[in-house]
């Protein structure tokens, strides 16, 4: 018989308990971030109907990322590739019921069928964090603020800015500014988007391809480098008002912003190159990029959409939020060195060197448990020296070792293995000694 | 057009913030017991091979339960229906390095397809705990200790107890006791698991459509209400020695223990009822009831297990564990009344009644939330009347209110809504007024 791989599908992770203790710090950060603004969590089936995602995601997720199967009720489900159509379906099924406006988050696991490569595996997690129901563009100054309360409980807010950008500027821009027919549009704003990675000689090639003029293109990049004040004047439009009134909200909130695509140092920043495809968004779109020289690329975004929940049979219901996947969050926290170090799974060893000890020993870790200090027994009778070594190799900060003079006289040797001291206590004292070692 | 439907797949559960506050509550009591025994939390993929469970899941799970696809590299996938395989799957991947014994839980989602019904649905979550490399009956006696002290973390400790039998004497009672073949065996064991479903009359004629004559019956009988004592004399044999062993270490331990199958008082309870199907188990198998009259029936359980990793060229490496799904813990609390009132989501609801109190609002929720008060701001200005009504449905505990007067003194109004109080103080001290209203 062919023995069975050992390996993880491929793709996707095994969270063995290091990188477990990594994965919940990280999380538990999110969830700090989410609820200190009111927002609540929410979760919904890894499956979902297939039709929920043929209706409103991108073409690619559908026909080549999808996983899907037929269930034995010959139902089409599929593993949920996105949060967005859930959330969506459970808001419009107590559209009326839920109070506005609805702030809520979540941190499911989705799965794309891709090659998989450094920073896209088959499967990650995605904090995803929305505001339904708020119209006002404080809703967009809020999540924007969210997102770098977020980078801060990270100890990341340092490296990275946020690139704002408008739906309504770009359509007022390439329909009206440049007359570009949509599809023209479509086009140009894919090779926008791709331009970092396809390089200049393909992005001008890509433009002339689409059959735009030459004079076109000088005023996309005139467009580019322009600031937010400067196009106030030149094309007053609704996009340029909505920009304005966010960058002010921010500003009152403390946050350093700057009209100035190029500006460096700013928090967040003006960049009319933040496209974000064209699904989806209808107002505010943003990215937050890592701006060490080493790491210069967008982390995630987000952006506010319209009638979210029609699809449903609903009254429109417009919203503003963003996604963060952990591979690419967990690649920025190790690029900066920003992972702490975990704490260990053991904070006590009790001994075990004779099975007379046992009694007591489980008497004083349940002791020890009982105050919230991690506690492990061994499974075996073991003389000192060995039980030394697995208390040090389940890093545990404490031993608890008995000896026979110790044990007639009602005490323990209490030993502190991260400053190799160590004391005797009786069989009452060691959950006081060792709360007070910790403090 | 036809509008897409509101309601999850048939089986499953949306979690609205409501109800994802419980299972968030559920998990970390969870957490906390498994922690306080030094074990250690892992996660795998959602999608497994299906070969991996093909080769040990049970046959109904594999022929009529389980969800698979064919990848778009036609492999055989299937959603995860158990996580052992997974866990089987990880310790075998690292099996010389993980230091042993290997103490590890997981709080998977698991997927099957089954008609739903109370208790029973095609999704849940569900707590595995496993000790693995400790060969040692400690090990026994500890996962039953840890399922004990989860009941007591759920306050459902007087609500429960612990039925314990073993395989190794059932196979002594059965083949070398009974002479029954294994055959015969396997059908006796499906009907006593099945007894207090199918009743007693269907019970009497499966045994006697299986062939086992009447005085075969009463001997069954006889054994089931035996004590662990008396089998002792009767039929002495490792399984009684074991049983005999891990009761003597629960009673150091300080539970409570009977070897009296009508027990109703003790924590752990001998039963040689306890089957716990055929597959898996070779050594401690177990059940947990809950002993109130209105619930009578297993929770979940559990038992030791050999061989785990063979199926990936390992050496052999036993263990013991249990699995807990969170929609049976969930209905027991429900019936016990051992769900508390969940925290709001809301501590503070900071006003908006004008937009030039903006800067300092968002300034006071800033220094509210990095105190770790959960802090709303609306999204709308909006008179007194409206945001007072906002942040009592938000359950806020407090409020700060803006008033002309107080705000060119510096102050705000804080109202405490539980209390039904109100005091003036200075923006600076919001936070210090919050934090001692909350002692």
């Amino acid at each position: 018989m062919a023995f069975l791989s050992t390996q993880p599908y491929k793709g996707t992770r095994d969270f063995y308990p290091d990188d477990h203790k990594i994965r919940s710090w990280i999380f538990s950060r999110m969830r700090d971030a989410c609820t200190s603004f009111g927002y609540q969590e929410y979760d919904g089936p890894m499956l979902e109907p297939f039709e929920l995602y043929a209706a409103k995601s991108g073409e690619e997720i559908v026909n080549q990322q999808l996983y899907w199967m037929m269930d034995r009720g010959d139902r089409k489900m599929a593993v949920r590739p996105e949060m967005t159509p859930t959330m969506a379906r459970m808001v419009a099924g107590k559209v009326n019921e839920l109070p506005k406006p609805v702030r809520w988050f979540s941190i499911p696991n989705l799965w794309r069928y891709e090659r998989p490569q450094r920073g896209r595996l088959r499967e990650h997690w995605q904090l995803n964090v929305d505001v339904l129901g708020g119209n006002s563009l404080l809703a967009d100054a809020e999540i924007l603020i969210v997102a770098l309360d977020l980078m801060k409980r990270f100890g990341g807010e340092k490296h990275v800015s946020i690139r704002v950008n408008n739906r309504r500027l770009m359509d007022e821009f390439f329909s009206k500014k440049l007359g570009l027919a949509p599809e023209t549009t479509l086009r140009v704003v894919k090779l926008i988007d791709a331009r970092a990675k396809i390089g200049e000689e393909k992005f001008t090639a890509g433009l002339a391809e689409a059959g735009v003029p030459a004079n076109v293109k000088d005023e996309l990049e005139k467009f580019f480098s322009s600031s937010l004040a400067s196009l106030g004047n030149a094309m007053p439009c609704a996009g340029v008002d909505e920009l304005t009134k966010v960058f002010g909200y921010l500003s009152e909130s403390g946050i350093r912003v700057s009209g100035n695509p190029g500006d460096t140092t700013s928090q967040v920043v003006f960049d009319p190159m933040i496209m974000r495809g064209l699904d989806y968004y209808t107002g505010t779109v943003f990215e937050m990029f890592d701006t060490s020289p080493e790491n210069r690329r967008a982390m995630f975004g987000g952006g506010r959409y319209d009638n979210l929940v029609g699809l449903f049979g609903k009254d429109k219901l417009s919203g503003v939020g963003f996604g963060m996947g952990d591979v690419t969050l967990r690649d920025f926290l190790d690029t900066h060195g920003l992972l702490p170090k975990m704490e260990s799974s053991v904070d006590v060893f009790v001994s075990l060197p004779k099975e007379e000890y046992r009694g007591k020993a489980e008497w004083i870790a349940g002791a020890l448990r009982s105050a919230n200090f991690k506690t492990v027994t061994p499974l075996e009778v073991n003389g000192f020296g060995v039980q030394l070594k697995q208390a040090v190799k389940h890093a545990a900060r404490f031993a608890v070792l008995f000896g026979d003079t110790e044990f007639l006289e009602g005490k323990v040797v209490l030993k502190d293995l991260d400053q190799n001291s160590q004391e005797v206590v009786t069989f009452n004292d060691v959950v006081a000694a060792v709360a007070k070692a910790c403090r």
